[in-house]
């Protein structure tokens, strides 16, 4: 009984255990009008315009993998929350936790990771803070929180409830990469060459095609909980259903092979630099296009169909059906 | 030679060591119009006016403690840093950093106090994030981070340049007892129940102080380093000096003698409700008025004075002459 009392890793993985930990604490204690919409930033009435407001922790481990570190993370996981909400992404906070022991050298590198992040992505840190933490072990560790303020310029907002029966599904690339990529160094299993984070900054790429104006309902990273903690919460969201094809979601073939290792569904592992759009039937195939002629979507694809049905299911390679359900959260601790 | 290579506990400290760092790897690396100020938020240009953001990270231990717990610092350290850039603070971003193992009692502990100071500042938690770390003690331990955004609706802003010799320094109450009573605690000293934090949110009384539009050149919480860091970053900064005057320093008996006991000096031990006010000569008496008149500033004492001749100065109880210097910050970790 005492156990159920104490908080777990599972807690933290972004999947069915962090809905539980936030119904039961935040959301019923802080509530208000922007923190029960549950997106991924917020949207503020300034007393002269609009903004966007959005944070996040990282605390991945280990803090360099192949990819990326946790600097470039940092900067690319805001600035994408921003993106999807379809803002423009402009200041960053950068507050960094460092436990004791952390090298310079190591300080350094992750400082200019982020520099280089925050120029590509074209956005600035305009403000900070440090605090120190005594270490317990011999790890290299630091936590970095950066939150995010961007503007919108487009007319339309992406809007959850817009979403309706017959949108289809769009992600820019393959999945799994990040997760995979991380669970190899952990594991070490050799795999580090090969396999690479996919952290990056969507915002030009969300950029291009909401400056095409097309009818885009939703986007949204598939981070923590991978693409089936993103398809579950829509489908939640909306009282709809979600059905994707196996055989159209993009994998890379050593991700594939690596996830088969360590028993882990590519479904529900972690992105950094994947988006999923829904958009209209007829909106589609141009939206398609746009991302593949940009550099981080060059292997978008439709991969499934808003329903009616009030499940996400997706058709497998031998033409079976499978309930795709939250993921618990227990399998990848700290992946970003 | 390879130890140098670490960061310590010091680096956290707030005091000479944090500068060092923060002066060899962020402020380099990162440097812009904004971060170049090293001011307590930055002021930023919208598209459509004007906002300040801020943000810091708590990592206080213990996380409860006489006279709060890190959820309430985390809104008042925050709300305090918008308030002495001049901006009446709105919104506040709350990422939790939880320690696998923390009870939820202690968690819903916390988010209520969270939410009874964001009520009490007015202020309104927008956007979040939560993420579970594994421990390596059988301590509870979280971290927090908030960030603020913050608008200006006063004409004047406070500006460091503005500071001239002359000038009065006004602080609103006893200093020392938000770091003597966590010290208290974990030296287990049993003042526990004298002793309490001053923690608090700054900004009403300041908006107070704002509303009269007196001649106030600059307001400066005294957190980490104390007040005597904040007094010798302005002079620093104005490249003025600044005398002050022991006996009208405020500070509680008890506070005092617990400092005594611990070795540490009040001066640069930690405070989490004290603001600063640099203001002009002619306008001190009214600025002092207007702060005894609130209950967070009734002990309010105009302490010193702003000099020509560069170096921060207390003439003691007993008449002599101490050259007030920046802590090196490595005697409390910590403390916020």
């Amino acid at each position: 009984m005492k156990n159920n009392d104490k908080i777990t890793m599972g807690h933290g993985g972004g999947g069915q255990l962090t809905s539980e930990l936030l119904n039961s604490t935040i959301f019923v204690k802080l509530a208000n009008e922007h923190l029960d919409k549950a997106d991924d930033g917020a949207v503020l009435d300034c007393p002269f315009g609009q903004l966007c407001f959005t944070t996040d922790s990282y605390v991945i481990d280990p803090i360099f993998f192949p990819g990326g570190d946790i600097g470039k993370l940092a900067v690319c996981g805001t600035v994408n929350d921003l993106a999807v909400m379809g803002a423009i992404p402009r200041w960053l906070s950068l507050s960094l936790i460092i436990s004791e022991g952390l090298s310079f050298t190591s300080l350094n590198r992750i400082i200019d990771s982020i520099a280089a992040a925050t120029k590509e992505a074209n956005v600035q840190i305009v403000t900070g803070d440090t605090k120190v933490i005594e270490s317990y072990n011999s790890k290299e560790e630091i936590y970095i929180n950066t939150a995010g303020i961007g503007f919108f310029v487009h007319e339309k907002k992406p809007d959850i409830k817009a979403i309706v029966p017959g949108d289809k599904i769009i992600i820019n690339g393959p999945i799994a990469d990040h997760g995979i990529a991380i669970m190899c160094v952990r594991e070490s299993l050799g795999f580090e060459t090969k396999i690479k984070s996919d952290a990056g900054a969507l915002n030009s790429l969300v950029k291009e095609v909401m400056d095409a104006e097309l009818d885009i309902r939703f986007m949204r990273d598939a981070t923590r909980g991978g693409l089936a903690m993103l398809l579950v919460d829509i489908a939640e969201a909306t009282n709809l259903g979600i059905e994707i094809n196996e055989n159209a979601i993009p994998i890379n073939a050593s991700t594939r092979h690596a996830a088969e290792l360590l028993g882990l569904d590519p479904l529900t592992t972690a992105n950094e630099g994947k988006c999923v759009f829904v958009v209209s039937a007829e909106d589609a195939d141009r939206t398609l296009e746009i991302c593949r002629s940009h550099p981080l979507g060059q292997k978008s694809k439709i991969i499934g169909t808003v329903t009616g049905n009030n499940k996400v299911e997706m058709i497998t390679d031998i033409g079976g059906r499978r309930i795709i359900t939250r993921p618990l959260g227990k399998e990848l601790p700290r992946i970003c």
